[in-house]
């Protein structure tokens, strides 16, 4: 059976017995359909106190995924055996990756959030209600424009992208606003995915309404004619679009097929924008249980890193164990071994391409956290390998528990249970930080690039050297930085494999996203909005009569 | 208090007892928090017979509106009381308004459907899956043309244009696939307004999913190179845009303030789309109350007359009775008063407009299908004017009722109940049809101008004559005829008021749409993405801490 059909297959609980086992109190449950619900986070009940955290990340990822999202339900079912009180919580699959290559994102196999398919195509509307907000911002924007532009906005210099949740690479550059003087101004614009907006971050980050609403009206949307920045409070648009976001900034709870409450909230992507689920679903679960099982979107170098660099400090609890996800597979393709080979015993094509887990190890123990290696099992992986690499990971003084998420759900990741389980009573003492905030925006790139990509130094465009002087004058320069770089290598080439050293990354600019706190270094060739492939999974798709869906992934 | 006050101030029935209260089973139900579900439609149930259908149209509007949705609220409330078994069947609000100028579509005062905020936000989300669905299609077709374009679609001949539930007025012309070869073929596009996409009207028209896939596969999307049509179903992704709309094909439920159940789905506008709610819901209200009362959108020349041409047919029931509503102002306004002066006495202007609503009621009566006619009261109507109109419209044969819905809800529109009652016990015989499908494609037209909106004649344009000769050329002339009109007027002058006669409209397109299976006829100036205005409605809306929305109307 591939994951749809076991996801079609496994019996599922109706979500209040989900929620009631969780914690939630009825008043707080929002149901949406059967399976799914919305926490209403605006009840005012008292907050217990916090369980761990863990936080699963991943070595740089081939393009069809390591497992990450498998091995936290995993992990999370197999918690929830052991200590009866762990919860998931993951991000919510776009419709980009679901339509056209990499799939959804609610695991594999056995080990997989459910109702799968709904999960996948539109879940509760948040990213919709995101895109609605968004667009409706840039709508009245260029409408202000259009009425009188009382604001004196210079039309050129307008930051606020238009969005969908879609891979469409004809939206990437396009001139709007043609047809004559009542049909707009005309100018460049682009969509980017819902996923890299400004939104989908701030809604990750907020702690409440009230927050989200200030966040709102802090967006840097433009400049006048005479230089000086518009905010999104300037137009006095800021309580509308807190409205559009009203049920979206409540988390979602589901259940994985062993019935784990799981709760799905907030999708950026890691490589264009944070990575990593709403804080509002993450202190939701540790609120609700002794162990929250999160994770990171792609390797280390992004979702990883950002979780502790710009998630950490919002939302005021550092993960207790780190768990770095690893296959046998990606580290031969790591190694220099091709895509089609991977399924080949290959121990020297592991040892080469061992260099990327190993900086990977390294970074995530520089933040002085537990950490642990999964090894997410494959029917091919041979045991010499497998022996292999578990003695590479044992001599980094880490151990590497092999799991087997995707055929035996949390059966498969006990070992990888109990491991976490030790790691967490570990003290190491506080969180080292990778940067102080307050250091210059050049030197806090710099940081990233030479202490977890293993970079030389980085060369700046004039573009971005100008946003950088623009941030530094409007005092907008104290705020972490999010890099925006291909998910493949440590580099910002795609095609580094493994762990390059004596590269130099390049910025060609700054995103100013003083809404969500952070300032996006666009390196290498990175692009905001995806394309499709030349056979997008949409071709695959179907759904009988019944309304019984196959082919999505 | 305003309307969001008093929606906010009903006391609201769990949905799940409204559910029970209509006859749906547990099973059929899968409710969205606690107060809207949406209809299972797939599950077996053995259909009941079918109860009396009710339409609810009107005269030419003002720009604000004439109060059909509240006199539609009321009626049903009013039914539901004397009858015990009523069920309205209303469209969902489009977002466009709802943050720009006529605000939501949810009824007023206490005749209206409740969560009122909700309902105008997002919803249940139908609109937006019907957004993805749209633009998911038109990635793919762009996308289908940068993999290498198989099907050789000549990218100039695309007619298949990107949607969004917003007025945006500055993306009704543009240019997209700018900015190099891996960004797509550049090419002139559009985005219409959501509710006037062909997607929207096949949800409505479509009878269950298997039909929805087959006319989501016969759309026509382009031209290749050498002229041949071609259809969604040469691109293979008729599954996937299905699979996407899985959810949005359920109607959705929830009650008005005197909790009679409300089936809300489905919103195309009626000056640039069919104007009706969906079949499917349609269909539910009448097999599951001995009354159904639905509205068609604007004015009886657009809404009632696709209602009848369009829908009926797919729906296979014909109205047992009509409803046209007419309020004192806006028939001032059709003899010439000011907007302004709305508010003051004049009979002279009263009776000046009343030909509007008089041309109205003889186009319904043509039909063949009881009329009467609803005065939604307003406190500045005066006691002369009220007489002078139900006196003027008793000499057309058909009686005026006076009716009080948004401030005294059900109670207020008891006589308007049972004279509905009274009309639909008479049997005048089958509906008269206004046209035969299977004339040409001119003929429908003309008849349509001549017949329904008293205007001599109608000129085509080049480019609509080609249209025209394409569908004859095809076997894609024997559809319905759907008019694109401004509402304020029987001609496409949005300031000829009152019944302007000797005109001729100009049909400047047709849009063939296969999959909903009639043919648009754009006439004057009629644009199918609307703009916002200098102060939009967004300005006034806010949310506090505590997720209450205040400044929705």
């Amino acid at each position: 059976m591939n994951d749809i059909e076991i996801s079609q297959k496994a019996e599922m609980l109706p979500i209040q017995s989900i929620a009631q086992k969780a914690g939630f109190t009825e008043g707080e449950v929002e149901p949406y359909g059967h399976y799914k619900a919305k926490i209403n986070i605006f009840s005012e009940k008292e907050k217990g106190s916090m369980g761990k955290l863990i936080l699963v990340t991943s070595i740089n990822p081939t393009p069809a995924g390591e497992g990450k999202s498998t091995v936290t339900v995993g992990l999370g079912d197999a918690l929830n055996e052991i200590t009866n009180s762990a919860m998931v919580a993951l991000r919510e699959p776009s419709q980009g990756p679901v339509m056209g290559m990499k799939g959804g994102a609610t695991g594999g196999g056995y080990s997989q959030v459910i109702p799968m398919d709904d999960i996948n195509l539109h879940f509760t509307g948040d990213m919709h209600a995101l895109t609605a907000a968004n667009n409706t911002l840039a709508a009245l924007i260029d409408n202000h424009i259009q009425q009188g532009n009382d604001l004196n906005i210079d039309p050129r210099s307008i930051v606020w992208r238009r969005c969908l949740d879609i891979n469409d690479r004809s939206l990437r550059n396009i001139v709007i606003g043609l047809g004559g003087r009542f049909s707009g101004v005309p100018r460049e614009d682009a969509f980017d995915i819902t996923v890299a907006s400004e939104l989908m971050a701030i809604l990750c980050l907020s702690k409440d309404l009230s927050d989200l609403k200030d966040r709102i009206n802090r967006i840097l949307i433009a400049n006048t004619y005479d230089g000086k920045p518009v905010f999104v409070k300037d137009l006095h648009v800021g309580g509308a679009i807190t409205a559009l976001l009203k049920d979206a900034i409540k988390p979602n709870l589901v259940q994985t097929i062993g019935h784990t409450p799981a709760l799905i909230h907030g999708g950026p992507f890691a490589n264009i924008a944070h990575g990593c689920n709403s804080v509002l679903a993450t202190r939701t679960a540790l609120e609700h249980a002794d162990y929250a099982i999160t994770e990171a979107g792609f390797g280390a170098d992004l979702g990883a890193e950002k979780f502790l660099d710009i998630k950490t400090p919002v939302l005021g609890k550092t993960p207790d164990a780190i768990v770095i996800v690893a296959t046998i597979r990606a580290l031969k393709y790591n190694g220099g071994a091709n895509l089609a080979d991977l399924q080949t015993e290959d121990l020297t094509a592991l040892e080469r391409g061992f260099v990327n887990l190993k900086r990977h190890v390294k970074n995530m123990m520089s933040y002085n956290i537990p950490v642990t290696v999964s090894i997410n099992h494959f029917v091919s992986d041979t045991d010499a390998e497998v022996s292999k690499l578990a003695e590479m990971v044992k001599a980094l003084g880490v151990n590497a528990i092999v799991t087997d998420a995707w055929a035996k759900g949390g059966e498969g990741s006990k070992e990888l249970a109990n491991e976490v389980i030790r790691l967490t009573n570990q003290d190491l003492g506080d969180m080292h930080k990778l940067y102080d905030v307050n250091d210059s925006i050049k030197n806090k790139i710099e940081t990233v690039v030479k202490n977890i990509y293993g970079g030389s130094g980085v060369e700046f465009s004039s573009a971005a050297l100008k946003k950088i002087k623009e941030c530094e004058e409007n005092g907008w320069d104290k705020m972490p930085v999010c890099m925006a770089k291909t998910q493949y290598s440590f580099s910002d080439d795609p095609k580094k494999l493994g762990a390059p050293s004596d590269f130099v990354i390049q910025v060609s600019d700054i995103n100013i996203r003083l809404g969500a706190g952070f300032l996006v270094a666009l390196t290498g060739k990175i692009l905001t909005m995806p394309g499709l492939p030349k056979h997008p999974a949409a071709l695959d798709i179907d759904i009988n009569s019944k309304g019984e869906i196959t082919g999505l992934f």
